[in-house]
This record gives C-alpha cells, structure tokens and sequence, in this order.
C-alpha cells in the first residue's frame, strides 16, 4: 500500500500528526507497507507483564515502533536489518522529574550526555528557567528536538513562577499561562512539583490564587499536578498535601514516609540520596507493589552525571541495593511513563511508541553497551554518535543577567543607625530552616556595620538581574563564604528565582565577582584577594551553557582549584545538604520553598530589604 | 478556619470546583476546619501498596475523602463517628468498560442496582446510546447525576456513530464531536472502544477519516483511546491495533491472546467468560505485574447482575480461579482507574478521592456487608438505601422509535423476478463470521419468495427507526427465529445501531411484532400465532426503562414465559455466542464490528438493500 502524503516529522506529540503517523504505523505493523529497520535481539524486556522475552524483533518505521514479536515473526519487508544476539533490550529510560537547568547543558548537550546513559525522556521540571524567562520557557524546552534532538522533553511549566509572593522578576505563571502551556502543546505532561506549601494550605497566603489557578488548569486539560513534599511528614500535612491533587512527591526522605505518602495515593519519585535506605526497607517489608514508584534525578550537575550516571545510576543504585533488576527497569519506564500519562509514546518497547530502547550486554550490573533512540542508534559504549545541532539561542535566551550598570562596593555596604558603634544583626546560616532566624552583635566602622570573621560572620546579597537595576538586598550569615580577606564567590544559579547570589569578605569584592558575572551573563565568579581568578560560564538562561559536557566540568575543575586557594567558612546546619570546604551548595541555599522559613530575595514590595519568611510574609530589619 | 464561600455541589469533575474543593479538603486534612463524618474500619485495604491496614479512619468532608490513617490519628473536630470494627474497608469497584444500556435500566436505576454490590464508578462505553441520540448522549449520561445519584458515570462517547460507513441516523461523531465532548466535561475520559477494524487500517474505507478524526481529537485532549480487539489475535494484527493507539482491550479470549496482546502495550480488560481461564493461565505462567489488568462487564442485563452481581462478581469470579484476593480487588479498582487516568477521584481510599468505599464482613468471599459513596452509606446487604431520583426523562429520550406509519405484511415481502417458480437466496446465520454468505434455493409463491421452515429458513428484517419512514430491509435467515407459524419476535435492541430487528414466520406477525414496539418505544413484543402475548418496555432510548431492575426482571420472566410457547428454530454457529432456545442473543447478533462480515442493516445508500459485507463494503442481492 503506497503512500499518499509526506508523513509529519514527528519530533512533538500532537493529534493531527498522531493521526497521520499511527494510520501509517498500523500498515507497516500489517507488512502492507514496508519497515525501515529491524533490529533482533537476544533478549526483551516486557515491562508490562515484568518477563524477559527470547530472541525477539523490533520492527521501525520513522521513529516509532511498528512491531514487536519473536525472531522470524514479521513478515514485511524491511530496508535493513541487524541482528544483536548478545545484547538485552530494555525501554529507553525516562526522568520522572529533572531539572536540565541543574545539569548546567542546553538541551541538546544534555541529550548528548544522558543518551549514552540510558535516557531517552525527561518529565523537564521546568522550574527554574521557568522563572528565568516565563513567555519563552516551552519555546526553550522545545527548541532542541525541533533541530532533531532525539532526547524526548516533556516540559512541566513551573508552578513556582515567582517561587513566592515575595519574589519577582523573569516571569509570572498563573491560571492562564497554564492553561495556554497545555493547550499549545501535548509535549506539556502537566504541572512542574507544587512546593509553595503555604500558600497551597493557607488561603490568605498571597500565592494562593495564583498557585490554585495552575492546578486547576492543569486539572482542566487533563494534566498530572506533581507535588514537592519536603518535609511533610506529619500525617496531617500528607494527608492535605494528597487531598490537594498533588499527585507525586519526590522528596521523601525516609521509608516511613514513602510508605505514608504511598498509602496516601501519592506516587514516590526516589532520589538517589535516600534511594538506598528507602529501596531495603521497601524489599524488608515485602512491598507488594511498586507500580506507584519511580526513581528520578531531581537535580544532577554534568560533572556528577560524567562520574556517576544519568538514570541508569538511579536503577543501578536500587539493583545494588538489592531490588530485582526487572522491576529497578520499571520504576525508571512504565512506571514513570504511566504517572506522567504518556504511555502512548514511551515507557515500553511497543508498537506506537517511540523507538527508544536500551541494548545491555549485562542486565545484572545494567551495563550500556548502545541506546537507539527515534529508531537509530545513538551511542555505543559513552559515545554518543549524532551531531549535537548547532543552535544559535536566541537574545531571549543568552541575554538574561540584565544588570544596566557596574555593581560597586557601596551595594554591598550595610549602613548602621546614626551614633551607634554596634549593631544587632539578623543571620542566617544555610539551610537554617528554624522558625527563628539568629541574632548576634556586630561591630559598625565608618557608618557601616561589619563583618565578623573571628565568629564566622560574613556577608551574603542577592543582586536581582530581572529589572535591569540589579537591586540588591544583603544581609549577614553565618558561616559560610570565604574566611580568606577580599574575596568573593558569586552565581547565577540561586534556586528558585535565580537571581545572583554572592557571598563575600568583602564589600568590592562582591562586587567584582558580580561584575564578571554580568559579563559572561551568568555562571560562577570567584574573586580571590581581588583578583578574579575564575569563571564558569552558563551563558544560556545564567544557567546552563552551550557545551559540551566536558568541556563544563574542565571548567568547573578549574573554578574548584582556584576555590582550594582560599579559606572556606563552615558552620553546620542541614546535613547531609551542607558541608565544608568550596561552598557551591549554596546556590541552593537561597530556596524558598518548604521547609525554608527565613530567607534573603532580592528587594521588592512585600520584602523591601529582602529579608522575609516565605512561610508568613513576615519581614524583619537586617540590622537594628 | 471558617468557610468563606459555599462550597461546589461536588457532582461533576471541573478545574474550578477542584480548586475550591481541594482547597477546603486541606483544611480539614489538616484539622483545620471540621469533617463531616469519620469512619473507624477494622481493616482498610491500601491498593497502591497492595497492603491491609489494621483498624483505620476515613475522615470524611462532603463527598470526599479528607483524610486517612490510624484509628485515633485524626486531630480535627468531627461532626459523626461511626465504628464498624469487624468490616473491611477497600475502595468502590469501577467498571473499565461498561454498557450501561445493557442492563437496560435508566443510569439512576442502574445505580440502585449496581452500588449496593460495590460498582460505585463506572466507565460507560455510550455505543449504543451514542448510536441511538448522538446529540444528546452527554446530557443523557450525566443527568442521574445531576439529579444526586451517587454513580459516578463516566461517558466515553462511542467512536462507531455510525458503527459503520453503511449505517447511518441517530448521530454521527466525527473529529469535532468528540473534541467538543472532551472540551465540555472532564467526566469524559476519552473515546469508547475503537472497533470498526476494517475501518482503522484501511485508509480506502468509508469512515477511515471520520474515526481517526475521533482519535486525533481524544490525543488531543489528553483522553484515554479503548479499544475493540475481537478477533484480532494474529501478531501483525496485534501489532497493529497497538501501533494504532488504542489503549485496551476486552476482547481477548484467550490466555495466549492476552499474554500477546499485554507485550504490545496494551491494557487487557477481562470479561467473566473468558476469565477463569485467563486467570489461572497467568497464575500458571507466574506473571510478575497485574498492574496492566483490570477486570470489566461490557454488557449484562440486569436480570443477570441480580443473579450474579455487578464487578463484584468479577472479582470473585477471580479469586475463585486462584486469584490472591488483594490483585482482584486492585483489578477493579486503582488498575481501571489508573489506566482511565481518573486516579485523583476514584481507585483507592486516600484523600481527595471521593468517598467511596465497600464494606466487607468476609474478605475470601468477597461478602458485601455495606457500600459508601459520596461519603455515605448507599446500601445495608442488597438494600439500596438513598431515594432513587425521580427524573422525567424528555422526549428526545423517551422518544426514540420513530416510525411515523403502521408497518404492515407487504413491508417484509421479498419479491421474485417475474415469471420464476424459485429464485435463489442470500443466507445468513446468527453468528456467521465467514467470508461468505449462505445461498439457499427458495420457492415463490404469489411473486414473492417463500420461507422453507423445513430447512430452517425464515425471514429476518431490520426496520429504520430513526427517518420516520421505517424503511425495511429484509432476507432470510438459517437457523432462529419461530418455527411455530404466524409468530414473530421484535427488539429495539439490535446492537450496534440499534434499529429494530424482527424474526417472524409470517410477515404479518412481522409487522404485528414491530408495530407493538412503536406503541411502547422500544424493548421487545412477541407475537404468537397473530397475537401479541408479550412486551417488555424500554421506553427510555429503545434500550433502558426507567424502573427498579426487579421490575424489569419480572417483564423479561414474563416474555421468556411466553416464549415457552413457541417452538424455535435452531442452526449452531459460533459456540459459546449463539444457544438453542429463545432467541435472545439475536440482539448481539446485529453487531457490523469485527469479526462480523456480511450483515442486514437498515437500507441505505451504501446499501441500498441492506445486505453488505462491511469489511470491504460489497454488496449483493438479497434473492436473484
């Protein structure tokens, strides 16, 4: 049966091109019109029935499967055949909830990365370029695979656009910019991780219209509402996170409360971190079912991705924790698949889908010898054989530290009251998630009040790099930054809103270090006794850049050796998520989100120093 | 925390009123604002984990479920305790795939009869009332509802309006129809059973573009695509069902045919026929996830659910075969609703869902004691105990035979050529999928030809009800119908377009039959030796009554009764399809899917006689 009309390109879901290229599918599935590839293998996962399948076909047309049976078993006509008798084929891997952003590589150096790894989709949890530059994020998240990327990006538009009511600037998600994302795109799964929890509960939180608008247009367009649940762990607090709709939660921590949060309906997205412990206590308890279970990334820079893995180290990590091979390949592809609603197109090795899967040459260690992806192989060993598309990001893109003007020492000078010679002084360590914010006594020179580094005191502002004014609120904290004199570290990257943070021992060279920043529009900026000494650039967004893999990591090696020059500050708080030495958590030391209560932003209406509790809107002076 | 506005009625799914739902729910999960009730069970059964809990609270707010855990767990004020210590909560069954019209009772009777055995969701496969008014099949589904029946239907709109290209009035449903269905209501989980095959694959076919126009517009608004995979269980078929999209399937009879069709992806919805041998085939076979499997009814009239049960019966049918208790239950519960993606209002008792439940003093037999919905008790044992709504269903529902005229004996007379003593036959059977119909050398009397009830042959007519006209097509048939003379049997039940078809031996016992049908709008007459002895009144869509299912049961009793009288032809065709006796089946045995081949449908213009072959739309001659 010849065909009629150009089949569509198929790189987005949509249900006039579904239509064209399934009517086609089907007459290729019939041997009526022939196939362009058959690739026989060894072995084939069944993620549906979780059996292994002898000697099998996979049938391709364009990029989806057409057929799948035993070897022999199809009876068109096929351009090219190739027969992989060693190699085991299991999905392609899908990410449940990643931030590309924190990988630090466009999407399309990301595909080249995660490919040879495994990972064929990713439920993008478009947070944070979300709040980078709201009307051009699905533009963003798309842009890669219209150039024929092969990495599958579901983008799920933030629904922390601000991150809350007391943050502004890059963009503004409601009601009816949810409602336009689902509609303009079936690539939209649905709602990025709901994690303002106060203003879901508290109706007078003033995000909570705006919040509720998205999950309501998100309910309206049949989309899944994905949840945040950090340190909900109470009953109650589960039990009204799932009443909400929230459907998923990848910050559980412990195994109480996977089980407490699975038991609620919410669907459990395991990070490595505490996949470990939560993988034993699931297989101790003789866990029935874990079809409501999948393993995600979350947050992973190139650098760990490179020595580490992408999702094929979240499998592996539950493998060697002792969960069956079988069901570790569910939780990272129909389970995420069928949460997230895209069954039809990945999560299986199945007609209709697309033709991504993974060829192993040892399922026990989940070792990677090739990845297909779109019906073609993409990787063998690491190496990923397509040409990343060379794309020329728009300014929307790569101009978004707009800072109109030269930072100086006086925007990091905090000002004492007329006459007084100390201070009262309102600190903050990282991760401090007390009710309380902590209080200590600095000394005032020239008008100004001081840093104290004998009690591990130093200074911390957020520049915004939204207005063009780069407004500046600062505060003192505790340690952390460089106990070095006149040095700075600065960033682009400071979860959620992604304004620039810096931490310095002095006033200029906080400056300095924003400064580079502006120049390279975003990334890292180390000043080191005045002297910058090292950049990394995330040129794209301040967050993410152009690159290679490698060719970041070489760069991030460089800013760590410069970072060993200089003395670090260290004070406890959170562990695991603080520790000593080059502070480069920090850049998610400035969330907002639960469980953080007292936290710096930059200057705006409801926080005018910066210095507010996203928990209750309350805001307090600096210093006093 | 006081309630500021009223809160929505809770009946119908919408983004705005799960907004203000939710909203409220979280306060009361918090313990913030009162629950309306708290239900302490002995066990409650968790689907996701597939584990039992000992001595639970379901905390109760509206129709929902604000909250579970532990007996004593729940911190906030409660209007009403009720203790049942010795029952066993799990989740309200759901049906997958459900004719409602099938059990021929209006939906709010079907309520009556199906909650108090545990169905208090059910996804209605609207085929045949689609087929009967298109227009108004939404309004129609949704108005028991409406008027507080705690049913919870959800209408997949038929995707066969007409179910084939040679069928035609009562509504058409094209690529815009089902847009806008989906657009209106998020009640509507997606497109009913794809089953015209030849249609889906042959791009040559006359409703090829109106039905993927159907699917193209279900993708895109993100709704779930059944299938109707009757006969196809060779592997390129298989594949190609798959490849086209369509999700499930409840039409596999077989343990290989399911195990075939679940690797392709495809979720397998089995009926009770073919259950117990599906069933112990997989527990043989050791399968490792029944998470792609859910248990379903289609058809079964009430008579039968009154004997046998609603899902419970599936269910049980289940655990009979083998099946752990545990997986049967999540058969009929999170499996069908995941797969239906309804999972944040029905599958499992957990929080947002709305509170339905079935309360069970024997869990190996599955043994009803009670059933919740809506949040509360709908049924003490077999009892139904909230009034049943009384709703005057409007004339587009009531009346549906529209035959503006008497038919008469001359409507069913088959004329001969001039001049021939015989003329030779077009033959069908009941049940008779071959490529080739029967031929039969008739005798001609009066210039018509003639029965030959010595060979089994009589007459078998479709009459239009849609035009007013009751335009008649008409042939004879092998093997059903009276073999007494002057009887005839009517229904207005001929799946799928649900014109009246009439079995007589003489035609005006035809016309006598068809005539009683108009007079009631709908059900079945029967007429022996002139006389019609027995009606049965589906006065509501020529499908259902508007009455309790004993009533209906008693009618049906009575039309067996009489057709004891008559004496009934009998040719054997496809077992276990088609049985000795009273006719009944002819009701199913109008079907135009696959397998069907040739069949009699109301004439038109593809078929100007009726008879037609609707796998490739030939045609023939009824006698030449």
């Amino acid at each position: 049966m010849p065909e009629t009309k150009p089949l569509p390109e198929d790189l987005f879901i949509n249900g006039a091109d579904e239509v064209a290229i399934r009517q086609d599918l089907v007459l290729v599935a019939l041997g009526k019109r022939p196939a362009d590839r058959l690739v026989r293998v060894g072995r084939l996962l069944d993620v549906h029935t979780r059996t292994w399948l002898e000697d099998q076909e996979i049938v391709i047309r364009g990029r989806r499967i057409a057929y799948t049976g035993p070897a022999g078993s199809y009876t068109g006509a096929v351009e090219e055949r190739v027969h992989l008798p060693h190699l085991a084929a299991v999905p392609g891997f899908g990410e449940v909830h990643k931030h590309i952003e924190s990988s630090h590589l466009t999407p399309e150096w990301e595909a080249s990365l995660v490919l040879p790894r495994g990972n064929t989709w990713t439920c993008e949890a478009s947070h944070e370029f979300s709040n980078v530059d709201g009307p051009n994020n699905l533009e963003f998240w798309l842009t890669a695979r219209k150039h024929g990327s092969p990495l599958k990006i579901f983008p799920l538009p933030g629904s922390a656009v601000p991150p809350t009511a007391y943050e502004w600037g890059g963009g503004y998600f409601g009601h009816d910019e949810q409602a336009s994302f689902l509609k303009s795109s079936l690539m939209v799964a649905g709602l990025d991780e709901v994690m303002d929890w106060p203003s879901v509960w508290n109706p007078d939180n003033p995000s909570h219209d705006r919040l509720w608008g998205m999950i309501g247009a998100t309910f309206a367009q049949r989309g899944v509402v994905e949840g945040h649940g950090a340190g909900l762990r109470e009953a109650h607090e589960i039990n009204a996170f799932a009443a909400a709709g929230l459907a998923s939660d990848h910050e559980a921590w412990t195994p109480e409360e996977v089980f407490d949060k699975l038991r609620r309906g919410i669907f459990i997205e395991i990070r490595p971190h505490s996949l470990p412990d939560i993988i034993k206590a699931l297989l101790a308890s003789g866990l029935q079912d874990w079809s409501q279970i999948a393993f995600t990334t979350d947050d992973r820079s190139c650098s760990d991705t490179l020595k580490l893995g992408a999702t094929d180290y979240n499998a592996r990590l539950a493998i060697e924790n002792g969960l069956a091979q079988e069901i570790a390949i569910q939780c990272v592809t129909i389970n995420p698949a069928r949460h997230m609603r895209l069954t039809p197109w990945v999560g299986s090795i199945a007609p209709g889908r697309f033709a991504d899967f993974v060829l192993l040459d040892d399922i026990a260690t989940l070792s990677i010898a090739s990845v297909w992806a779109d019906g073609k192989p993409v990787s063998e060993g690491k190496t990923y054989l397509p040409p990343v598309p060379t794309i020329d990001w728009p300014d929307w893109a790569t101009k978004t530290v707009n800072i109109q003007r030269r930072m100086v020492a006086e925007d990091f000078a905090i000002a004492a009251a007329p006459g007084r010679k100390t201070m009262q002084a309102a600190l903050l360590r990282p991760f401090h998630w007390s009710d309380e914010f902590i209080t200590a006594e600095l000394p005032v020179e020239n008008g100004c009040v001081q840093r104290d580094s004998s009690r591990n005191i130093t200074k911390f502002a957020i520049v915004d790099r939204f207005s063009g004014e780069g407004r500046t609120a600062k505060m003192f904290w505790l340690g952390t930054g460089p106990a070095t004199e006149d040095c700075a570290l600065a960033c682009s990257m400071g979860h959620d809103k992604h304004n620039i943070w810096v931490v310095g021992s002095s006033d200029s060279a906080m400056a300095m270090a924003v400064n580079a920043l502006i120049d390279n529009q975003g990334g890292w900026a180390l000043v080191d006794r005045g002297v910058v000494t090292a950049t990394v650039r995330y040129e794209v967004g301040g967050l993410m850049t152009c690159r290679p893999a490698e060719a970041l990591h070489a760069e991030m090696l460089n800013l760590y050796k410069a970072g060993e020059k200089i003395e670090w500050m260290y004070e406890p708080t959170f562990s695991p998520r603080w520790w000593p030495g080059f502070p480069e958590r920090l850049a998610f030391a400035t969330l907002t989100c639960a469980p953080w209560r007292w936290v710096l932003v930059a200057p705006g209406p409801r926080a005018p120093e910066g210095f507010v509790n996203v928990q209750n809107g309350q805001v307090h002076p600096i210093v006093w």
